[in-house]
């Protein structure tokens, strides 16, 4: 690529990361958990996050930005947990930018707010350069989309601190090998902690949402629950 | 984004542009028909064109350029088809430019090739933006990904010449909805041409092959077969 362009995304890149580091900022005082949702296109993020804020919204405060190309169809699916969602259209972008996040966060009181999350726009490549300011890049891989995905886009894997596995419940058709899946993760990802879930089924739902809730004890409160 | 940014990224486009434009008048000039293969990550492109070269290496002189940010597994799977087949590693970028293809041509015989196939890196966003000189432009859509998905990135699907819906063996399992899926494709691109496959069972593989030797004869001999 041309030297000139590299220097000016340099400088992109690192405008994008003070601003996050901006929002982290605030987000911690605020005490809120913020997480950043990657993955391809139709993995099941959208699926995923309405079945987890769903469940949430009944005893925390969670709330819901949410990235596309186009169209406010995934703001008006997560809109039926009661949660608030926001969509973000990034009219053509191909990953979602801090500064998006901050312009969409404007008129609510993150005070009130335990619990934000972040679904990205689907694509495995250009959302692993950009923080959002969260505490936890999650990345979902559908047992689908075969087990040699982490190998291929390692900067995404890479970068990620959980990794939900999800429409498990296709598992057998797709003669999903379970094995060789969580050893590529953690080929490129040796900490990564690794969830299963099938949004159909709901299973693996109510263990991903104890780890978020002792997650935000451990950050803030300082004496997690065991 | 800044608008140097963009302004450098106009040069850059604008300079694949015409390289591609270049590598178009070879492939012509050499009668090679050439197909740029664009998807999500995961959505089956490489079995799908697995299957392809395997049964068209046997009457036809075909080969493949695959494009991936890490890895040279897709090349390894392809060979074994027994047509040329070479690795492209972008090392981290979004899709395949013009000047990869170039590159990677070289040595090759254009002469005596009749079918290139480009199979890009797996992304629904960036690789719309770049022409590699290709005649056909080929998206795939996996049943698993969700009937919507032209919808949500519509500068992918709508400069495509050639939808493949693929993984149709499990079709039944997602509850796929052919109509809304067709109806999606066609709302973005009216003109569309729409093949279902499975690699897994072959279904569709034949149909799609008698397509591409019709389109080669109809653009360089004039006289296609009906």
């Amino acid at each position: 690529m041309n030297s000139r362009l590299l220097d000016l995304q340099q400088r992109v890149l690192s405008k994008n990361d003070q601003l996050a580091q901006s929002l982290r900022n605030r987000f911690q005082s605020a005490q809120i958990l913020t997480l950043n949702l990657v993955s391809s296109p139709g993995s099941g993020k959208t699926a995923f996050l309405e079945k987890t804020l769903a469940q949430m919204s009944q005893t925390w405060a969670v709330a819901a930005l949410v990235g596309d190309l186009a169209t406010d169809n995934d703001a008006k699916r997560l809109a039926r947990s009661g949660a608030p969602v926001r969509q973000i259209v990034t009219e053509g972008m191909c990953h979602l930018e801090a500064e998006m996040i901050d312009l969409h966060l404007q008129g609510w009181n993150l005070a009130k707010l335990q619990f934000l999350f972040i679904e990205n726009v689907g694509n495995l490549v250009c959302p692993s350069s950009y923080d959002l300011g969260e505490a936890l890049r999650v990345v979902l891989l559908s047992v689908t989309e075969g087990e040699d995905k982490p190998l291929k886009y390692p900067p995404m894997f890479s970068s990620a601190d959980v990794a939900i596995i999800t429409k498990i419940d296709l598992a057998e058709a797709v003669e999903f090998d379970r094995n060789a899946a969580h050893a590529n993760l953690r080929a490129v990802a040796p900490n990564i902690r690794i969830f299963e879930s099938s949004a159909k089924t709901g299973a693996g739902v109510t263990e991903w949402i104890e780890f978020l809730v002792q997650k935000r004890e451990s950050m803030f409160f300082q004496t997690p629950k065991e």
